[in-house]
Parts: C-alpha cells; sequence; structure tokens
C-alpha cells in the first residue's frame, strides 16, 4: 500500500474511530455499523465507508462491522498492533502529567523515560520514573531505540531538545512547548497547545 | 464581518501567527515580514499573506509587518483582546496541571474555577484554587458568566458533564476526555488527546 496514496485527512480519522471501537468493545458489544460509528464521533455514515475502503474491506454490506476485527485491522494499519516506547523530555507540570497519563494504556503507547536538566530534579521519582539527567538523553534513547518522544519543556528550550532527539534517531516527536520547531522531513512533528485550541473557539464566541 | 466567509482553516492558523509575532516581541523585535513568519511556522509566505488578506490590511508591499500592530489586530480577529476566564471540570493528574498551567498568560485565558466530585477532593488546595463540589457546577459557571471550560474527567463522565456545561451557558469546551462528545450545534468543541496525536504518527513510522 503506498501511503502517499491516502489523503492526511483521512489517516487522521482512524485513531478517533479506533478510539470509539475500544469503548464499544469496553460496553460490551461486539457488531457496530458506520450510522452508530458515525453517530458517536460525529462524521457521516457515508464518509467513515469512504475512508474505511481506503484500506480494505473491513465489513459486509448490511451486515455492518466485527469491532473486535476492525479494532485490530486499524491497529495494523496505525501501526500500533505493538507498543511504542516514549521518552519525555521535561519533568515540570505538564511532562509530570504525561509521564503518569493512564490514557496510553491499550492505545499503543508506554512512558519509557523522562528527562530534566535541572539538579534538584534529577533522580528525583514521578510515578514509577526516576528523573534522568538530559545531558544523557542522547545516548539514553538511541540506546532504547525509542521512536517516540514528547517535549514538555519551555518554548525557548524546544529546538536544541527537538535537535538532540532527531540526533538520537527519534522520528516521532509531540511538542508541548508552545513554539514551532524544526525537524528534517523523516521526522514527524504535532503539537498540543491548549491556548490555540481555545483561541480557535474564541473566534466563533460574541 | 462575515464569519461563514473565512474557512475554517485560515481561523486554525491565525492563533500559530499569533504566538509566533508574540514570540518575536519578547525577542524584541518590532517588524517583520510574511517570509520571516513564514518560516517561523512552517507556513508559505504567500499563504501567510493570502491568509491575513482575509481579514484586512496589516502590512505594507515592501515594508513587513508592525509585529506590535499586527498582533492586536489578531487579537481581536480572535476575540482575545479581553480575557476569558475558564472553568476546569476535573482534578485529577490533568486538570490539576491545566489548572496550574503558566502557557495561558497573555493568551488570552485565566483559569476561574476548578471543580471535582470526590469527597477527597472537594476544598483541596490545587496552586490558588481550592477544588469545588462539582454537584455545585452549574449554578456556579453561570452565576460567573463563564463561557469557556476544560473537561478533564474520565471518558465515561464526558457527556454527562458536557451537558451540565451546556446547561450553565458554556458556549466553548476544550475536552481532555478520550471521547467524542455530543453538544448543541451553538457550542463548540475540541479535543487533546494525546493518543490520537501520536497514532497520526505512527502511521507514517515502520
Amino acid at each position: 500500500m503506498n501511503k502517499k496514496l491516502i489523503p492526511e485527512i483521512i489517516v487522521t480519522r482512524l485513531p478517533v474511530y479506533l478510539r470509539c471501537l475500544q469503548r464499544m468493545l469496553q460496553e460490551g458489544k461486539s457488531v457496530t455499523s458506520s450510522q452508530e460509528l458515525g453517530e458517536r464521533v460525529g462524521i457521516s455514515a457515508a464518509q467513515i465507508r469512504k475512508d474505511l475502503s481506503q484500506f480494505g474491506e473491513f465489513g459486509k454490506q448490511g451486515r455492518g462491522y466485527q469491532i473486535e476485527f476492525l479494532r485490530k485491522q486499524i491497529e495494523e494499519i496505525l501501526h500500533i498492533d505493538h507498543e511504542w516506547e516514549i521518552a519525555v523530555v521535561g519533568a515540570g507540570d505538564i511532562g509530570s502529567a504525561v509521564a503518569q497519563y493512564r490514557g496510553f494504556i491499550d492505545r499503543g503507547f508506554k512512558v519509557k523515560m523522562i528527562f530534566d536538566n535541572k539538579p534538584e530534579k534529577i533522580n528525583q521519582q514521578i510515578g514509577v520514573f526516576y528523573i534522568q539527567d538530559s545531558a544523557n538523553m542522547k545516548e539514553a534513547i538511541r540506546e532504547a531505540d525509542i521512536k517516540v518522544a514528547m517535549i514538555c519543556v519551555p518554548a525557548e528550550a524546544a529546538q536544541e531538545v527537538a535537535n538532540q532527539l532527531v540526533a538520537a534517531g527519534v522520528k516521532a516527536i509531540l511538542n508541548y512547548a508552545p513554539i514551532n520547531i524544526s525537524v528534517p522531513k523523516s521526522v514527524r512533528v504535532q503539537y498540543i497547545d491548549p491556548s490555540i485550541h481555545l483561541q480557535n473557539m474564541t473566534y466563533y464566541l460574541e
């Protein structure tokens, strides 16, 4: 399957479908329909059928989808049929919350290590982790062959951290620092900045 | 200005431009160009000029943009020329981190109150806040005329919280619970779910 052929907008919807399917399984359901899925995620049934058809045949006309089967298929497509280890950089409020976030369980991710550069934080415990010195970050990440990282440092430090992560072999960065970072084309970046999300909404408020 | 005429994709870029302009001001800069802005946010100069032209004339051909002026204009467009008060629902790890998040300063938002329904949390202090009983949430939010809220409760509680927020008059919800919620068309919802962001990236990894 040529990845270039699948529009990115479709890829962004797959994790939303997957999250809903996982919830349905938790609720004890085993079969669903594009109508039901659509109502729960706020996307039309036609769009869902069209999106899924890009990747194969997952249901039979009129019989709906076997949830467990569809879940496994989407997990394979998203490459989370195995667990990705994550390095967290920055052990402030956000980094600490992220390192202990229970929402990664069953979603394909596991925080493996957390770094900070402040002497008073190094070797302190957060949940099950001991905060490591970010001076050793590049080596530790490379040695553990970690490909996914989260940046939770202040804006002014984010680019330098990103440079080190890239040098360590990281290929996907989730950046919580409120600043755009530059990385090579072979590395993916996504951003979480609550102020940006809020401003997207206040535009529409009086 | 008819809001319907501005494509939503353009609106989503304005906060990113604004964040960069604020950083430039912090760096002591007073003038920028669409080229420079574009390099820093990873968007083409032509796209930036086109986006901004939707809202008016903000710079002179060949002279660039006065950063402070452009910042104020974008803040007005996004309705953050005044501060929005926020109610946070859920005082777990995420809610506590969000309530104390320093990244709202100068970005148009201020957390005003935080709620939880667990007896052992009510009246506990988080930063400058005392956690309030969510039984009083609807009334407290309505009385304070708060229009913006963040949901930081477990997935299974999110819809009920959303219903109460809507009933209290909230018009914009940032939902950290990993589930889609239904609200009337007059209410905006945005989502923050790090697993979704990560899955969007692992799709492209081997």
